[in-house]
């Protein structure tokens, strides 16, 4: 048996695992991500502490096939990045960097990409070579698979679908300084927005207005519980995404689309809302594509991240 | 030096190229498409000339790597299609066929996928492993290579950017039977639908309401002559095309964007307008993608089909 590691560093923590090659994961551990002094510590804290546990499980270079790295940015086919500010980063060769501290193999990931591949791997995509994931956060971040790989494109941005343009009448904008991405109607915080606009449009009753806090979790318990006015804004929610997820099949043409992120938890109920207005405006040879939650939770990125060295 | 043969079957006819491996264009010519009794004739027909030609060149089948085959529709990564109205055929395993009737290895792909492997080898996205091309004709064909390789997806219908909706507000029906897709504004029939519907609003003054016929050629003939009505009708194509092309970035992020098709006879005057809109909606990590005329014409396809066996 052969092993690898899989990476994901995050702004806060980074995760690592420990795999088999034939995807059962060993173990599971975090270490914080040291951002100061440009994150110059990022990668050998990550390096000690995979050297630490390949003592600990008494493993040899010999038996690992390699790591892989989910990073939070843009990154391109030889694991370099730009930019990367919420790690303290300017330009880096991450492959490369990592394999002189390790002496193993490397590759480097964007960490959306790495999610989807983990679910393709060992999650809600299992089976599937053509699948995309959107992970619906405090932003939405998305990760296309094609052909069992992930796209990654000529700067390292492929999949960058919370900034697809969904509404050109919108004058509110978005973190990245256009007006109406996908991001300010699918995310939670997006969900919380539409929230707010609904109800200061009129007087209409809902079990909203004796919640503290207006976010997408209190939304979707209202709907479960029947409340119209949520309805509603869930409908608007799933029109901007299900029609969104209409055009990007016509491009990547997906078996499944996954839908993950805290928003998912709302469960099986998100799905019905999505798929009404994709099959809305899916091309004819689109129609069978599924929509499906995702499983792995947070460790889709150490998963795939270890399915992108093998 | 190896040889190969690049095959775009039409409705109408068969365009076959020899080719050396190196890119080097040594014939070309056509047959006509046998489309009755379920379209039966057609490989037949394209292995019976290839082998004709083998024989007038002198080479033999040891000396050949390939056939590659175009075919307008979905083709799925065995080669099969489902049903291809236009040619006479039902479920069709093309590659095996061919294979059987003439011994040497085949490749098939979709037709619009093959033009845009055809730019990217020897054309207009010369040197560029990440692209779009998009065929301005009748319709809006599409193709996208990522990593060197047509997007060809769980279906075989990757790249329908033809039916990506870009307006909802849209009450005319494309041909597809939906409301809204990028093919009822930015092809040749839909920059006329545009241009008709815009003189019909009222009564501007413009060069267009003296001509007989008014085309996409006409509009574009106009706007060169400084037609303002014709420029408005122009700006609303380009902002169609372009915001769509924005979204399309964000999702496959391309190093260049290449324009073919009838319309793109237009020349370069036609980047701009698509352009100016591109840069309003592109994901900042986009922003450097290039737009081009494509450069091999009605050749673009037989060269993606020996590009595809190589």
């Amino acid at each position: 048996m052969k092993y690898c590691f899989g990476v994901d560093i995050g702004g806060t923590t980074v995760k690592m695992g420990l795999f088999q090659t034939d995807g059962e994961l060993l173990d599971k551990w975090e270490i914080k991500t040291r951002t100061e002094n440009g994150g110059e510590a990022v990668l050998p804290d990550i390096a000690e502490a995979l050297k630490k546990k390949m003592e600990e499980k008494e493993l040899t270079i010999s038996q690992m096939t390699g790591i892989g790295i989910g990073i939070p940015a843009p990154v391109d086919e030889e694991g370099v990045v730009q930019n990367t500010a919420n790690l303290g980063w300017g330009y880096k060769e991450v492959s490369k960097e990592m394999e002189e501290l390790t002496s193993m193999k490397v590759a480097a990931g964007n960490d959306a990409n790495m999610a989807a591949l983990g679910e393709m791997w060992l999650g809600a995509g299992k089976g599937n070579k053509n699948m995309i994931m959107v992970t619906l956060g405090t932003g939405v971040g998305g990760g296309v698979i094609v052909n069992g790989q992930p796209l990654i494109g000529a700067h390292g941005a492929g999949g960058e679908i919370g900034h697809l343009c969904v509404n050109y009448e919108e004058t509110d904008s978005c973190g990245c300084g256009k007006q109406g991405c996908l991001e300010q109607y699918a995310s939670a915080t997006g969900i919380a927005r539409l929230a707010k606009k609904r109800l200061e449009k009129d007087d209409a009753p809902s079990a909203l207005r004796s919640v503290e806090k207006v976010d997408a979790k209190a939304v979707f318990d209202a709907l479960k519980e029947g409340d119209k006015l949520s309805e509603e804004i869930v409908e608007e929610f799933g029109s901007y995404l299900g029609h969104a997820m209409a055009n990007l099949a016509a491009v990547t043409d997906p078996a499944v689309i996954v839908i993950g992120g805290g928003v998912s938890k709302a469960g099986d109920i998100l799905l019905g809302y999505i798929e009404k207005y994709f099959m809305e405006k899916a091309f004819f040879a689109n129609k069978e594509t599924k929509f499906v939650l995702a499983e792995l939770g947070n460790d889709a990125g150490i998963c795939g991240a270890a399915k992108l060295i093998l």
